[in-house]
């Protein structure tokens, strides 16, 4: 069985990122990451969709990134409330966490060479988002080359190193389709950026996901504050 | 004063490059790693270059890579003694830790964007080297782009993201006179791979140190069991 890591945040589009590798017949090594997050109850939420996704290994790597700061999600700068789609659209915005996919890609890849596994799953998307420069296709693909470059499993060509990216290209609406037709356990995912004891409803990710589930014509089974 | 990310392991070489980066009028900003590494001494020899060069600031890392192991430095793996030059050119050895340099530039590439930095600086070279793939040129060049693609900072286009390797191309000895020329104080810094009290003067690390300084008619200050 092909082995792959699984990026999982904890969140819904990287549940439906591994139930998509488990459906394409992967065998599952998710990895997730303490970082200093102010939502770090996400943490809960990857264990147990790593738990119900069957994976056969789960590393969290944990650092602090709040020492280098330098977003809302890390650092004493407050998540923003309320705004519309079309405002999320326009440029990137607080809750940015500087280099953090580059980050996490770096430790997957490590992961995966000490594995053996050439597959490495990401759940972003560039369709409804908000704007992370980390979560578009030409970043992908580019990191995937250096990837190639940087590493022994890359360098002795026993294999070409892949980065996919199942959701890059497909909306909120389309990723809890899929999700719902694979089975994913969406009570069991968590988005919001705020971290309090209910989804807050109100911040980027919380209002991407709810606009995601009704135009999808689904019930969101998360309780909301 | 521009700003520069410098990677500051303790070993020789980035604190040569470190001294580069001073010279060329860069305001240093050390990062440094405490991974798990067998060596982690060496960041007392960082923390010293760091302070010898003054730094404007220096961050350390901490993260432990030995869940992911893979490595003679970070895992239950012999470091490899006395070994020829030309043993080291063959493959890659087993002191090769899985995406290294991959994560450091990237913690590195977060904390320049933080900082307003464009200028990220690192010490590999891959003349005198011990065949690692992510010490080589066209390595960083593929990281560079991805840096641009990945960044608020790149894609905002307000300045081009540069990885610095002034050493890529230098073997160990042009290394060593020129840091002696910037004034570089060898006594500070530790190449060891093995980590105890005295540098072991046996691995790829101190073998490739001596044979650079004998080749620059220079005396290394560092003491050796």
């Amino acid at each position: 069985m092909r082995k792959a890591v699984v990026l999982l945040s904890g969140g819904m589009d990287s549940a439906t990122t591994a139930a998509i590798a488990k459906d394409e017949g992967y065998e599952l090594y998710a990895i997730s990451f303490d970082y200093g997050q102010r939502h770090a109850r996400e943490l809960e939420s990857a264990k147990a969709a790593a738990a119900s996704l069957g994976a056969a290994g789960h590393l969290i790597i944990a650092f602090d990134m709040r020492g280098i700061g330098g977003s809302a999600l890390t650092d004493e700068i407050d998540v923003p409330l309320d705004r519309k789609t079309d405002e999320m659209a326009e440029g990137i915005p607080v809750t940015y966490v500087p280099a953090r996919n580059t980050i996490f890609l770096s430790f997957a890849l490590a992961y995966a060479e000490t594995l053996g596994a050439f597959d490495i799953f990401i759940g972003v998307g560039q369709v409804d988002y908000s704007g992370y420069p980390d979560c578009r296709a030409e970043f992908i693909e580019s990191f995937e080359r250096t990837a190639n470059l940087a590493t022994k499993a890359g360098v002795e060509g026993k294999g070409k190193l892949r980065i996919h990216a199942p959701l890059v290209s497909l909306g909120k609406a389309d990723t809890i389709r899929r999700g719902l037709e694979l089975g994913v356990d969406y009570s069991l995912t968590w988005s919001c950026y705020v971290g309090s004891e209910k989804a807050c409803g109100r911040c980027d990710s919380c209002r991407l996901r709810l606009a995601g589930f009704a135009a999808a014509g689904a019930v969101d089974p998360l309780e909301y504050a």
